[in-house]
């Protein structure tokens, strides 16, 4: 076969081949958490717009207090009420006072708030002040936070969603962001029946789909389900194309006879450049790794649905990875192997296993199957890659292994 | 104020209030990735459900081919192929073959599987095999990986992608699944507008909506917004009511005047019962946490949105993950401060700060602001909590900062 790269070529291939993906879209309602900004924003307004109290009490001048104490409190007249909400519609003469509630308007006139703790109120329309303010105390003036033409956040930040709030209170609730990244899943093969369908002689449930689109769950991306398609070339062309318009990556799993993958490959070949042409690795060899005219990776994965898995895990995350601009290494626990395994000159080896603690010491069992759907997905907790130069290693040997999350 | 606690007696009154929400939904089409199964899985069929070939080339009689090699090849007629998805329809007599695709079933009379790389094709109707093969060789035999009655997964597992390809592979797609967890959001207020408007005098952005629906989605937890209200006691409660009709738990925030708390706090002691009126922590002391009769909690937050953050990150997170029988300790990075920082007596306090790297080591660098909107949730990098029987810490104190991730 042409073609046949080593892994490691492979992840150059993707570093060398794809530029970051640099869509940018609007959002018009909020940005939501983890949108990448693609503008600097700026602030255009002062925060918080208007001077006001931190505390619930009463607006005073501060002069006014000055001297008081609990044995000689300040007896000022209150004049009004400040609303939440509303601009005060009066202003504070000398010797007068106002309630406010913590977050209202400071009234004209008035320089501090003075805590309802600190007051006594008479009955009478009058309160006594008890502790003397000083000028700007328990206030926050206009713009204390931020001012017009403050750097809030620089392009490229990822939004968290205290970022989040921070724009909402800025009501910057219009802006361009990275445009979100779409991968569309396709399914091909005559054998192949919904997971829902009791398969008839010589069927089988397509795994593929429903599992590549839990495992862009997983990480976070948007996927669109373009279904199954039936071994016939032209439909599988216009079904990759359709896909390819639509989203940034296209999977294509399936096509496990040497016709399916061939058709596979023809399609690929068709719509850009294959690049690749299989991967020296066991299992998950036949995978094709094409580039579309505009760019975007199309990906043929294995039709086994735990090669596909591994692959998927291997080389596809790296893939959206680079298109994303970003860099997720997977999570590994070392440990140590409880049996020799075997492996082939020349390919690397993917052997799945089951993890084990025993003395503090974490140990991997080699699960052996020759067929392992099952096996392989749901029994084992993990997998390690045994590299392509190595012959095998022996009990005890220390290996990385990759979790099934 | 009456029944506040300090941090530590919030957490334990969580643990000791609240219980595992143990509602139960079916899945009617397949489960999600991050469901919990509430039932065992126990495997109906066989995987696979028919012996097939794992690789391409010719289903032979094992005895056919033994003693066969380059220099004296079996030659055999092939009488049939096996079609991808079909039963084949002939029986395979002594001496003969069939072609053969991998994952195709293998005909009745044959017992292996020859790799074509391994043959010759005379163009005749007949190959020649060069390689002798062993009874059972590349091929999976039925319920090789799974029989009927094997318990694939146990009640409480947390499904990864992995497993939701394993369960697509047994048709596993009506399931029983813990009923996932809903969070409702309202915030009230009359001087609370649309972060999408400019706000009159005296108004805010309602900044809590979004930033909690954002915080929310971080955390992987449903959310449903159930709107602004305005400050009307029986409007809020009918909200109220709503939401924790729909949902598991309910975050009101807003309320930063001593009516509007006292107005958050009667609605929801008309709702069931209130656990704790004030946390002694600064900010985020006005914290009201209630349980409704069926024993959902109802959270009354402070209205300033970086106290409303604080209070979230802090506490409902074990709120959320009490009911959800998880926990995800918060991720802290320690580091030293680079000035000293008082703290009140007898309150928790929540400093904001930045993050700095010096010399291979990581520095808070404190964020000293009254207001703080802005400031603490978009420029600083997290925050650290200060004990309350802790009167300040000074320059180089290690502290624990919880970051905005």
């Amino acid at each position: 076969m042409l073609n046949v790269l080593t892994p490691d070529q492979v992840l150059r291939l993707i570093e060398s081949a794809f530029q970051p993906n640099c869509g940018i879209v609007t959002r018009a309602h909020g940005a939501v958490v983890g949108d990448v900004l693609a503008e600097d924003v700026v602030a255009s307004e002062y925060v918080p717009d208007f001077d006001r109290s931190t505390v619930d009490g009463y607006a005073v001048r501060s002069k006014d207090t000055f001297g008081c104490s609990d044995a000689i409190p300040a007896i000022l007249p209150v004049i009004g009420g400040v609303q939440m909400g509303e601009t005060p519609d009066f202003k504070l003469a000398p010797s007068t006072c106002a309630a406010i509630p913590t977050g209202g308007a400071l009234p004209e006139g008035a320089d501090a708030a003075v805590m309802v703790e600190y007051t006594e109120d008479y009955g009478d329309g009058t309160v006594g002040i008890l502790k003397s303010a000083a000028p700007g105390q328990n206030l926050i003036f206009r713009g204390d936070d931020v001012k017009p033409g403050d750097v809030l956040f620089s392009k490229g930040r990822k939004l968290t969603a205290s970022d989040i709030g921070a724009l909402a209170a800025l009501g910057k609730m219009k802006l361009q962001v990275e445009a979100p990244f779409s991968v569309g899943v396709i399914s091909t093969g005559d054998e192949l029946v919904s997971p829902e369908e009791v398969p008839g002689p010589g069927q089988v449930r397509d795994v593929n789909t429903p599992m590549l689109l839990a495992l862009l769950k997983e990480w976070g991306v948007e996927s669109v389900d373009f279904g199954r398609v039936p071994d016939d070339e032209a439909l599988l062309l216009e079904r990759v194309r359709q896909a390819s318009e639509r989203c940034d990556m296209v999977l294509i799993s399936g096509g496990s006879s040497v016709g399916q993958k061939d058709a596979v490959c023809r399609v690929l070949e068709s719509l850009g450049e294959v690049l690749m042409h299989g991967i020296a690795i066991k299992p998950g060899k036949p995978t094709i790794l094409a580039r579309t005219n505009d760019g975007k990776p199309l990906v043929g994965l294995p039709g086994h649905p735990a090669a596909a898995y591994y692959i998927a895990r291997l080389f596809v995350r790296s893939l959206v990875d680079r298109l994303r601009g970003e860099s997720h290494p997977e999570q590994t626990v070392t440990a140590k192997l409880t049996e020799s395994v075997n492996a082939n000159h020349g390919r690397a080896q993917i052997t799945a296993c089951q993890l084990e603690q025993k003395d503090g010491e974490t140990f991997a069992v080699p699960i052996r199957s020759k067929s392992g759907l099952i096996t392989q997905l749901a029994r084992a907790d993990g997998f390690f890659v045994i590299p392509r130069d190595c012959e095998g290693l022996p009990q005890g040997a220390a290996v990385d292994v990759i979790i099934h999350h």
